[in-house]
């Protein structure tokens, strides 16, 4: 993987293309820092500082940070492929260390670590202090070779990607609209420039929340159980060939979740990315990839599902075909990011540490050409700056760390208490992503296996007139129907609302009950006792307020990730009895009163307001 | 302190004023989060969350978060008036737990704490979660009741102030114009239209960094060694009065840095306070207060300054003389916020963690109205989201932690341990920012009166015609001048380089060698042997180009906080004497040569482009 071991190829390739053209009036005006004067005068040695306004570090009240850090194998991996060995394809050769059973290891970062490479110098005296834009350097660094060498061997142009810090994918979207968009207010802007944001017709709402108020306007493309659709009608293609200027500025961003797509589950291809990536190109269109649950594919799903439904057992086909592996069976088994295919360095990635170890980091990384990654970090220098020290030090130390030459406070504990000092490494990284996805994997087949027992409304009919038959004709309605999700955190369930005895009737104001009133009414219906689950409905992830409408009421995402095991079991089975359940309600009124408790849903749907629904926060994370 | 015990008197102050009016377009299209349903249904006892996109916390690789905190007794404080005893000036009655002489503890955020009192309960389950870009409730509340109770129990408006969280103050800074200012192109918007910022002639540059990319005109303000100036030729009411509006809008925000001014050091008095509040009343101005450096004034500056130059000691006069007290005689001797008089709610307070604990927590907090905190939250929502729950759990365990009753972690420990496990409470971290106090007016003591000894030149001259005569005339001059430092970490030194022998020489091209290039001149010639102390020219912290070139030349700031105490003794003296040597410089090509080795400070000079000067990133925090 080494890039220099192939310096005549690497040089061979294609710079990538300018796409400054496409930067907002602030990125243009925000000038490059312009400090390399200062930091050369820093560096003389035994010169007396009085020009940063920095604190002594020796003013911190800390005097370590310190944590007890789960093992990498504290959770059990699942095989790459169907029917392979977990274990051996997800470490490879890789050794994990000695550590064996044990579950826990003790990271300490020191207040001064003595090593003077910057580059692996992790303490409290530098990542306390203030810091540059681009990131703590040991993380910053390591995050760039992991990124470079192991997710995205094979990103097509000249010198390779570059990453910039952010504090998690929210920010990091933040500051991509504010690279790439200019505010535009209705009434006071021209409508032929506004600006435009491609994605899915089923979306992340936290998305909306951050593009409307600048009046981006949003342009769903339609999309099926694999994610975006390149062809056909509302397809990318179709959207961008037959854009009408008058109703803005032809999109040129594109927001997408690529792996594991929130809420619809789809892990995208690479053929199909091609597809994307083409009309991208065509169109000159900027790629943001969205991807929190890249490492969170089930290769067990597809076949899983078919088992289930006694369908034919379908091939296996492995996601990434491309030429350059990273060496990590797990990693070069997972569909590859659209930057392996970017030839132009028009795709920006989103990554985050918020689903790999916790969302409280909000630590996460933008990768991009190195171009675009200065314009982020220029946004950073003027709001985040970094992201917090506390966090980058001790997730730097708990992969890297600890440097047992360098440390003090290493080399002066006993032998046993040093050999529970030992860094995760890449090797224990990835297998703790491995244990992940195995962990969730698992959740997700109980989930799906479950809701399966209920799908299927089973109605035993006394046939009329023949009071001599013991039994009757039995009807099979299906209530629900999902796919077993291929990647990510969620179940995509649609619900055929418009099967229910209910759908049509008229309430008792004249009114008509239709689908969003029908699925507001279920989501209340399913809070209730027995039930008590609580599920997502379809419309807060509608890309528009007219999808909402029209399709999004049919829909639930259902979550498996925030449960404990014992909770997925238990509320899966009770999720698929209520709708059993919840076809039973033969009275309007019964709708009604549901309804009249999810009185602000209601309101929303009425006052064609659903977009209210979407501005979510956190929880359509 | 406890605002039920004046509820009559609560009531009958004047709800803040709505100042809605000064929202960029951005804000106001920025809709409230329309959660609340959502959250009525997360609460239903025994409810099984499949919506919320979380990770289940046993997936957070942290069992524990841990550190060794330093006692707050740690650092020894200076009294509160001159000649008052330290210790108890400092510590009032407040019982700063039984530790003695102890420096550290230990500090344990467990994985799961047991109290069900969201406001109490510190744990990496919930830190570690998804929150609400209110912030970590159990520090939220915290910093709240703080900043209401003891910062500022004085604020006169209806209900009291509120706190949003940042990720420190330049984030804070960077909201504050999102909801206070659109983005001006120049070009493209209306000149009547663009949005000015009115400050110090000498300021913190990183504003700049911050408000020029937007089109926010800079509006400096005259100031003298107190801070902004009121009244007079190019004060406060002059620019405001005079304002012509085809140089842009009037003004309506104000950022000034008023306790510790960075880079001149004064402290506004509550009389000052006063006059600006009441000009900024008239011209309906938003006054944003950044105050990183608010505990660190130095009560014996006035004293020691006087002492060191043989002047008469004036009186001691108290900077804090409003009704309400916070009960803890360090706080209250401190000169009070804006806030403090904020009858209108135009108030924006930012505080920072950056300099009590350190600059790597990238944790801070909004003090203002209610109404204007909300609208800072939801530019949160859409961004940062919360600050990370790794330094918002420490510090809050730190702080308030730990609940021995509720945690399982502590229970199982020995009784020696135990007696480690105590939170410093408010008491202790008064005490610690005391110390603090302490440590950095000792420091500015010592950097002062070193630099008292080299401000002079003497110089004996052999009196012409008169061999006999074995001692001549002896001149003094001035070289530099400064005031001890009243607050903050810098101090700010005239040198008088207009004395300098080779001021207005003519330089090789024929060029004058005039203030700015001395002064760049001179910043390289302490850098070298054997001065070695670098220091921050005055034309960085300049608020416009004009006022780099007409007056910034003449300063430097030096910080005394960055050094270790040794260095600031050392490279005290070595500035000085490397200014008395600098005077010996006869020769041109000697500045000159200076000057090459500047070489990018004297081309912004001379492109007039010396606005790069202040484009310094941390440089200047």
């Amino acid at each position: 993987m080494d890039p220099s071991s192939n310096c005549a190829a690497e040089m061979a390739k294609p710079a990538p293309k300018d796409m400054s053209h496409h930067y907002s009036d602030l990125t243009r005006a925000r000038k490059p820092n312009s400090m390399k004067l200062f930091y050369k005068l820093f560096t003389i040695p035994g010169i007396g500082n009085f020009a940063g306004g920095l604190p002594n570090p020796q003013f911190f009240p800390f005097d370590t940070l310190e944590a007890q850090s789960a093992h990498p194998t504290r959770w059990t991996p699942t095989p790459n492929r169907p029917g392979g060995d977990a274990l051996s394809s997800a470490m490879a050769s890789a050794k994990v260390s000695d550590h064996g059973v044990k579950t826990a290891s003790h990271v300490v970062v020191p207040h001064d670590a003595e090593t003077p490479d910057l580059a692996k110098k992790i303490d409290l005296a530098t990542a306390l202090q203030y810091g540059q834009a681009s990131g703590y350097p040991p993380l910053a660094s390591y995050i760039r070779q992991f990124t470079r060498e192991c997710l995205h061997p094979n990103v097509p142009y000249k010198g390779g990607p570059n990453v910039a810090l952010t504090v998690g994918s929210t920010d990091g979207f933040s500051k991509v609209l504010d690279v790439f968009t200019n505010i535009w207010i209705e009434g006071k802007n021209d409508i032929r420039e506004r600006p435009g944001l491609l994605t899915e017709i089923f979306m992340y709402p936290s998305i909306l929340n951050q593009a409307r108020p600048r009046g981006v306007q949003i342009c769903p493309v339609e999309m099926d159980e694999d994610g975006m659709s390149p062809y056909g009608p509302g397809g990318l293609e179709d959207v961008l060939a037959n854009w009408n200027d008058a109703k803005g500025k032809r999109p040129h961003l594109l927001y997408t979740v690529s792996m594991g797509h929130n809420p619809t589950s789809g892990v995208l291809s690479l053929e199909r990315r091609s597809e994307l990536y083409e009309i991208c190109s065509k169109y000159d269109v900027i790629i943001v990839e969205d991807d929190p649950y890249w490492y969170l594919q089930y290769p067990s799903a597809e076949i899983e599902e078919a088992k289930a439904r006694n369908k034919p057992i379908p091939e296996f086909k492995a996601a990434n075909t491309l030429p350059k592996k990273s060496g990590y069976p797990f990693l070069d088994s997972l569909s590859p990011s659209f930057l392996n295919i970017d030839v132009d360095g028009r795709v920006v990635r989103l990554d985050t540490f918020s689903k790999t170890v916790a969302p409280g980091c909000r630590l996460g990384w933008v990768t991009s050409t190195p171009e675009i990654c200065d314009r982020i970090i220029l946004v950073a220098e003027a709001g985040t700056q970094q992201p917090s020290g506390f966090v980058q030090s001790i997730i730097a130390e708990s992969i890297m760390g600890p440097q047992p030459e360098a440390t003090a406070a290493f080399t002066s504990r006993s032998p046993k208490d040093r050999a529970t000092f030992t860094g995760w490494k890449t090797e224990g990284w990835v297998r703790w992503l491995a244990g992940l996805r195995g962990a969730y994997e698992g959740r997700m087949n109980t989930m799906c296996s479950l809701l399966e027992e209920n799908a299927y409304q089973l109605k035993q009919s006394t046939p009329l007139r023949d009071a001599d038959a013991d039994w009757g004709v039995i009807t099979k309605t299906q209530l629900y129907e999902f796919d077993w999700p291929r990647g990510g955190m969620f179940l995509w369930l649609k619900v055929h609302l418009e099967k229910h005895p209910l759908f049509g009737a008229i309430g008792s104001e004249g009114n008509v009950i239709n689908g969003p009133a029908l699925s507001g009414a279920l989501m209340i219906f399913l809070t209730h006792k027995p039930q008590l689950v609580l599920a997502s409905p379809g419309m807060m992830f509608s890309a528009t307020p007219q999808i909402a409408a029209q399709r999004g009421w049919s829909y639930f995402r259902l979550c498996f990730a925030a449960e404990t095991d014992e909770m997925i079991s238990a509320c899966s089975t009770r999720f698929g009895q209520g709708i059993q359940r919840f076809w039973r309600i033969k009275k309007v009124a019964e709708i009604e009163a549901l309804l009249e408790e999810a009185f602000p849903l209601e309101t929303d749907v009425e006052t064609n307001e659903v977009e209210d629904l979407t501005n979510m926060g956190w929880m359509g994370c």
